[in-house]
């Protein structure tokens, strides 16, 4: 590929080859999508209005808009034709988005990110072998990994009101909290608030009631994808969680990065995921490279500090892939609408260092990690922030999906 | 309360004291709110528009509209002003509503009702003693229900997509189905098909994320219920559901009656919900009547057949009451958005007649319920249509869902 009129950085997860979408706002303004590249933004309402994109002339500007929904519903050929349009505007010299770039490109740190979606459902799977062995042996020492879990890629609904965008600053919530499993429970603030490392998937078209989604065109349903914290308190997990999952232990937040990398840029990254044995039933057998090898990490920095690294870990661990997901998910039934987000759930590896959650990190809180001499944790205090970040790298192609931040507020 | 001009049966569910909201058409028009009264809907676009409601004249016409959900954020004085001077019509022989009855009522047997809300997101609770305690012997004959339960109402997120108006027919579901709790699944249309007979409250107002609202004003954030059937497959769901709960089990469709009755119309129900032991945390500590008497009942009608009354109960008998729902969803900062649904768990009483399912019913199919001499139930068949209903009566006073209805096909 040609490179830019504009400077990037090689080093940018904003490459032209990712082109991610978004929502973001100029002072005074009302939110738009926009395009990340390097360190800036294209104006997706005003290159529209300046005739950037001819061949889809609208009814309306569907990137004048709070959420990327009804823009994500026209589809992948029109969000893939306005990829294209960019990759090639900014290649070209004389371009008309070079000749309007003084209006139509602005700064990162000059705009507020938005939530891009107005997510409708909101559901969490529990797809790394390493994750549900390792919090399975905490929660269950006997029994860790269920006899479901290697036929299905289990999962369960979360909430989707409480998802905030990136820089959102989480309140540590107080709860329910039993030390005795038996026991008489008290209320105070969760002593053992975590994050849980994920990607989240975006469907970008509907499915119908009544109908699952063969297999094989899972990934049509699918417009791309972000990243996805899914804060948890430990303690109130543990009490409430029988028989019916976790409830308030998770539904007062998840955050989610604010750029959505589309399936087309995830592309160069595609590998084979695990082997599975035993085979799964028919309707969860896919072909092709349905996983993606994207380095995923975790960083912590407590306030007024510098970060620690905390996780490094990988996408490709991952035993269930998004295909398998969307198969299981609608299997008996069940409709997906634009803007639901399908998380993978924690993302861990096999070395203790790709751990994908404090709670697998520390056993519990058992064995505390040292981020330096002084610096010790168990869970998150009051003030750290918890920095995710995550990309792909295949020779000088470089995508990935920025950060996702979030500091926590007593 | 005066008669009225119109012709209401003493039976009808929809007396002047109720007035619950809803949404129809006529042919070939698009859909709106309405109220329903006896065999009849008032028309509330038209109403507006002709000057019913004048001390509230909005921007827009908030009752022409799929949804009921703009007209639910306006807040319950406006709800509440818009019953009253229904009522008062109703009475009133010389009132506009009378004159322009011609335009403003239709039989609700000439228009077809839809499904009354945008559903956010939607929690079904686990609330009934009886309940929880039948299904866990099922499920865990030595440990029935779990120590949490009585310390909290145990909930769990579910399904929103797949919620369906009365009347909308319910697929058969496929899915993961294994003998063995151990053993290899296969995959299988579901032997064991449930309904479950609950009610559900509509949020009438946001809370704030990170703010707990407390349960003194947890009924403020209440616009009013409906009847729900969260239909289940019990042999997937015995298969699927550790840990993290139910999911293909459930998520395939659940169904609510076309008419929301307000809290308001709901008041002469009130009733002291049952003594708890242990006390609840503070928290969950509420003062008044927040129990509801409400006879609630299901009937079965197989293909070509009567109808069979199979469960006869009331929701006085639920633990957990709305007021501590909300208290609990909201405890570590999970906000509620207008036209979110919390459902009550299946409401089952202490007489095997009073069970709110046939799980529980037919000891998870294991003792068949005889309908007639010659026709038996374990789970539900092709065909089988099932009839939820559910009322208050105070003396003269009575107050209805109507009809909750849906037809199994393969």
């Amino acid at each position: 590929m040609k490179p830019s009129w504009l400077t990037i950085s090689e080093h940018s997860d904003f490459s032209i080859h990712n082109l991610p979408f978004g929502v973001f706002s100029r002072t005074h303004a009302l939110p738009v999508a926009g395009v990340a590249i390097g360190d800036y933004i294209i104006d997706l309402a005003q290159a529209y209005d300046k005739g950037v994109f001819p061949e889809y002339p609208l009814k309306e500007n569907v990137f004048r808009k709070p959420f990327l929904n009804d823009f994500i519903s026209l589809g992948r050929t029109f969000s893939g034709y306005v990829r294209i349009v960019l990759q090639q505007s900014l290649q070209d010299p004389d371009s008309l988005l070079k000749k309007l770039a003084n209006s139509l490109i602005v700064r990162q740190s000059d705009v507020q990110l938005h939530i891009p979606l107005k997510v409708g459902n909101y559901t969490d799977f529990y797809s790394s072998q390493e994750h549900a062995t390792n919090v399975g042996k905490l929660f269950r020492p006997d029994d860790p990994l269920f006899p479901n879990w290697k036929h299905m890629p289990v999962a369960y609904h979360g909430r989707a009101s409480s998802i905030v965008v990136s820089g959102t600053a989480i309140q540590r919530p107080s709860g329910q909290i039993s030390k005795d499993a038996a026991g008489a429970p008290t209320f105070a603030p969760t002593r053992s608030l975590d994050y849980e490392l994920e990607l989240a998937f975006v469907v970008g078209k509907d499915s119908q009631l009544g109908r699952p989604v063969p297999i094989d065109l899972a990934e049509e349903h699918i417009f791309g994808a972000l990243l996805f914290n899914d804060w948890s308190a430990r303690d109130i997990q543990r009490w409430e969680y029988q028989p019916l999952g976790p409830f308030t232990s998770k539904n007062f937040a998840s955050s989610i990065s604010p750029w959505i990398v589309t399936m087309e840029a995830l592309e160069p990254f595609r590998t084979e995921p695990p082997v599975q044995s035993p085979m799964p039933l028919p309707y969860l057998i896919h072909s092709g490279r349905k996983g993606f090898d994207l380095h995923l990490s975790v960083a912590i920095k407590p306030s007024g500090d510098q970060e620690y690294r905390v996780s490094q870990t990988n996408s490709d661990h991952l035993y269930w892939n998004i295909s398998q997901q969307v198969a299981h998910h609608t299997i008996t039934g069940c409709n997906l609408n634009v803007g639901d987000l399908l998380a993978t759930g924690t993302i861990s590896g096999p070395e203790h260092h790709s751990a994908g959650c404090l709670l697998e990190a520390t056993a519990g809180g058992k064995e505390p990690i040292y981020l330096s001499d002084k610096v010790v944790r168990r869970f998150l205090e009051d003030g750290d922030e918890v920095i995710i970040r995550g990309y792909g790298q295949k020779g000088d192609i470089r995508v990935g999906f920025g950060e996702l931040k979030g500091i926590i507020r007593d």
